[in-house]
């Protein structure tokens, strides 16, 4: 593992407890953690049980004794890390967003080839958010007209560490963008399909800055529907607001990650004076991932979606089936983030090929 | 009226509305308003359009051209004026609590006979709460199994006016029993039926007070179900929280009075994963008195309620059929309150007869 | 008053209201109630004590003993009424949206001149609308950051009445955009502030359908905040989901008409651990019209928003002072409806003048 | 550890986790696992890294290599256990209930007498709740007036397994009063301390059953307040409900653990007029665990409380410093079990010593 900030302490937790929750063939080795602070890597090697550690990428992602390279870097090194751990033939593993540029991510998917990888959107696999695609494939919604997102934190106006690489172009690529825009682009792809065509804008409070600490846009789906999109780092009241909701013509479903273990559904099919929105708690029976954490009724917390990621690539691998979303599904959110910031810059809808 | 304080208020409102909103063959005269200040009476009988003003209730009773007496005064002039009525042939309707003792309640439901009457218990027609109740006769919640209230308001630690009549007993007879337990055991028998047995309590915090400002009761119901209530004016939080949820074999139903156009609904019959508690907004179309106010969508207030109760009075006059609650309701209330402070007494369980 | 719908209804109740709940030196007549179906309008007259009836407008707007033209029709009759009303001297009082087009707008907005005038986007008067108002007045949010603001309902995909003035553009106007979307731009104009830009689009989910059935817009403030506004027939599970929410430095709001007697508010000048959204209810002590309803803790419904609007329009006149929202304000929201249809056909950001 | 069921797993996952959360001088071995199907328990012992399996518990505390002794079995065993493990020595974890009478709770609290001990009355240490004690401990809800609490679910009408241990008298001591109540009322002595007085009384729902599905009880704490506590396994439509409020002078808080991440906070010495519940998400920073578990914002789960109360044993032990709750606490709440028995058969209040 490349990194060991925030995301390496859930990347290190989801190893450990992978095979406590599912029944998967590979047992992960932790083999070596590389970060350029000795003093704070040695930290968290100790905490997490990290077999070596290596302040080098360059050499880990050689090592005859890794089969995968997972990255948790600043996002600027995502490219160059991938790209050479994909030439020496390993799994990737990459944060999100896969890049900071369309170039970048197409160069990195096409490295990858057909070695299995991944990007860390875990929220793919809060079981909410997967309940919710459950009942969007099995028709629950019907024709779907609105798709709602946005995900906000008030980390801008806390004040925040103006050094932290979140606030610099050169090490993030965006602001809002990237961080928590890119969650929301990822989930509208996945729930909803793809997205043909948007005007958006970027915004940044801060003079000086140069990095976004806001995005919108207005989208058109493939499928009919329309959306609209909204990531800050300046909304004040949001510790972790990533949300969404969709219409359709048999019912809605809503979401928000800071009440993670439920989700909101509206069953527009029953007698009109019973509709309402209920609030299903997702913990199970016959709910995803049900079967794996506790019973019914118990909720999990953040790291379980990186489990989950986990367990389910493992799996996937075990198979042989394809995983998501993968490098392609993160080389379509940048191309999203791309055109966000190009419609900005001309003022116009964009299409998206 | 005799009375023209918050209640003289309310009634007024629903005299003047009542057929804005329902179709009835009655028009009421505001004939004659009654009260002890002349100033403050002159001010509500202007305000409210009265016809004419009173000092004295011994009077108004007597009246040939008044047909119904309406009493909104403390509780202690309730059975007085309600029995001096009755006796003089009016129809007499009377604010909650109906009386200060079982005696009283006695002596009034006695005197009243089989002229037309009514209890003030206004919220048997909040639609969200004539909603829940349509439910339960119509078998959605099957079995019941708990039968849960709580009326909250923290007046009592805002301080209030403790020269308040509300607050004597010699007034009112009782505290936070009479002003909101009542209510909740009204609800309850209306909902759930009667009540066989219970242990209560009741608990005055501030010393030398001589009425109760927090009520309690364990209950059980004819039907099998259990149930506690509890009802106070130190429910710090609460501004009027009168609240209920009733669990059973096939559902639950929940209501809080501080967000009166909604019902919480649990349908227990359908598949378990997609089972939630639902918010449904009572405001139509097909529920209670949806034809009567505004469109779907559209919420009413605390004065509906009043309206309501004076709507349905007048076209169950007109049907000559049976109006709830009337003072025998109300005296199944008193009997309740009565059990509660003599089983607070004697701390044992009391059976109601 | 000219119509007889919905409306119609609402505002003779407020006719009916006001004085009971507002101090005012004028007493409204209901003089004349003008519509074109004879048996419709003797159902409403005589329901709502309306002195007499009339079919034609131009009769009635002309009378002597007529001071004030109310207008509830179908938009397209707004401008020839209303001008013709002024022009005759009268105040004029208009249902919103104020015109179908900018130029009726700006007829209307000349012809009135000084006559005192009104629209009605009752909105503004919802207690804890105001009460958000004097919150951000106060100071209370600091420098604002994001304005939200969406309004569903469910009437497209309840299939509705094709044949309703609603979904016809020579009556209409439009669509959900001046009957949904109008009343999150007067909110936001109250609430935030001046438009300087925005990117708007509107969709028809019908075809064949000449109005639209959404509309969405990114929009920039003169504040120095940006906003995203949406609108929707479509927006199936909500009943009247008139929403919005203020990210400031110093807090958050947020509103839903479907909850209208609470306000969330956020206070983020408090200690960080004890911050959370709160929910407030609005109705008294010391907030927006706790004086004029009932008591603290008992809610108002839909209709005290027009019964406001009359008792503040009252109270206004008798003072000489300004009321808002006037005609002017009317057509401030008519240039940014007709800039989001431009802005739509267009693809690109459009600038307000 | 003795046991394997689901209590069994969430034992071992605290086992694991407690060193990668909680920074404490110990390491835990998982030593040996003890049960009696012998199949079911290679399953366990697999998943979870138990170096060895047994099958007598009798054996397990005799072992020289074993410190602790974990308790994870039905509840009529944990006597036998506790007190042999005790006499050899061993630090004893129980789960909760801690007995199934008083007198066996109190031949336990004895026979540990001074070696370290602990009883999984895990909530203690949900976030939230350990956040609500400290809000109380600083003063912030003044003087108490009110304690609710209620924990439902749904299980009993669920069906359940009729031959699980859970729902037979020998080995369960009792029914939703051992299994949901004593949660109740470990809280409630967590919180609001010691009860003086309560009437309390259970029921069953199914004919035959030996142990009651519910159970309710009134109480009088020795702070002045009053409170009423409920449980059952018929509360339809409740999946893991254990909520409680409290009401003080200053202030109320409230909580359920279906939504643990979050408290709600009233504070009463704010204006009035912006005075409401307020929801916390409880995931940091500056309350209880945040520096534990993950970045503010980011909840965690049920496991979460088993991991807490296995590092604050730890670092308890290190310092030499009492932890709670103990075997005394455990006591403690059986004395009440007891009680509400009492006062159910007795019909009258029971005074606590």
């Amino acid at each position: 593992m490349i990194g060991y900030g925030f995301m390496g302490r859930a990347h290190s937790n989801a190893f450990h407890q992978v095979n406590h929750f599912f029944d998967t063939p590979y047992d992960l080795a932790r083999k070596v953690i590389c970060g350029r602070d000795p003093k704070a890597l040695e930290a968290v090697a100790s905490q997490w049980e990290w077999e070596e550690k290596a302040t080098d990428w360059r050499e880990v992602v050689g090592r005859q004794d890794v089969d995968i390279v997972d990255i948790a870097t600043p996002n600027a090194l995502h490219a160059p890390i991938a790209i050479a751990a994909a030439k020496a033939g390993k799994m990737v593993w990459c944060e999100k967003p896969l890049a900071t540029s369309v170039a970048e991510a197409e160069q990195m998917t096409h490295a990858v080839g057909k070695v299995p990888n991944l990007v860390w959107f875990n929220y793919r696999r809060v079981p909410a958010v997967a309940f919710a695609k459950r009942l969007i494939t099995e028709g629950k919604l019907g024709e779907i007209f609105h798709y709602r997102a946005t995900y906000m934190n008030q980390s801008g106006n806390l004040g925040g560490n103006p050094n932290a690489w979140r606030y610099h172009k050169d090490e993030a690529g965006s602001g809002a963008l990237g961080d928590l825009f890119s969650h929301v682009v990822d989930l509208a792809l996945y729930l909803n399909g793809p997205i043909t065509e948007l005007s958006g804008t970027t915004h940044t409070f801060v003079p000086g800055r140069d990095v976004d600490d806001a995005a919108m846009a207005m989208v058109r789906f493939a499928n009919g529907s329309i959306g609209s999109f909204e990531a800050s780092r300046y909304g004040v009241g949001c510790r972790n607001r990533n949300m969404f909701e969709i219409h359709g013509s048999k019912g809605r479903v809503g979401f928000n990650l800071e009440d993670m273990n439920h989700l909101e559904y509206y069953d527009a099919t029953e007698p009109l004076n019973l509709q309402g929105n209920r609030s299903i708690l997702v913990t199970g029976p016959d709910q995803p991932y049900s079967e794996n954490f506790w019973k019914p009724g118990h909720g999990i917390g953040y790291e379980h979606t990186f489990i989950a990621v986990v367990g389910d690539f493992l799996n996937s691998l075990a198979r042989n089936e394809p995983f998501h979303p993968d490098f392609r599904d993160g080389l379509l959110v940048q191309r999203i983030l791309d055109a966000v910031e190009k419609s900005g810059q001309s003022g116009s809808w964009v299409s998206i090929s």
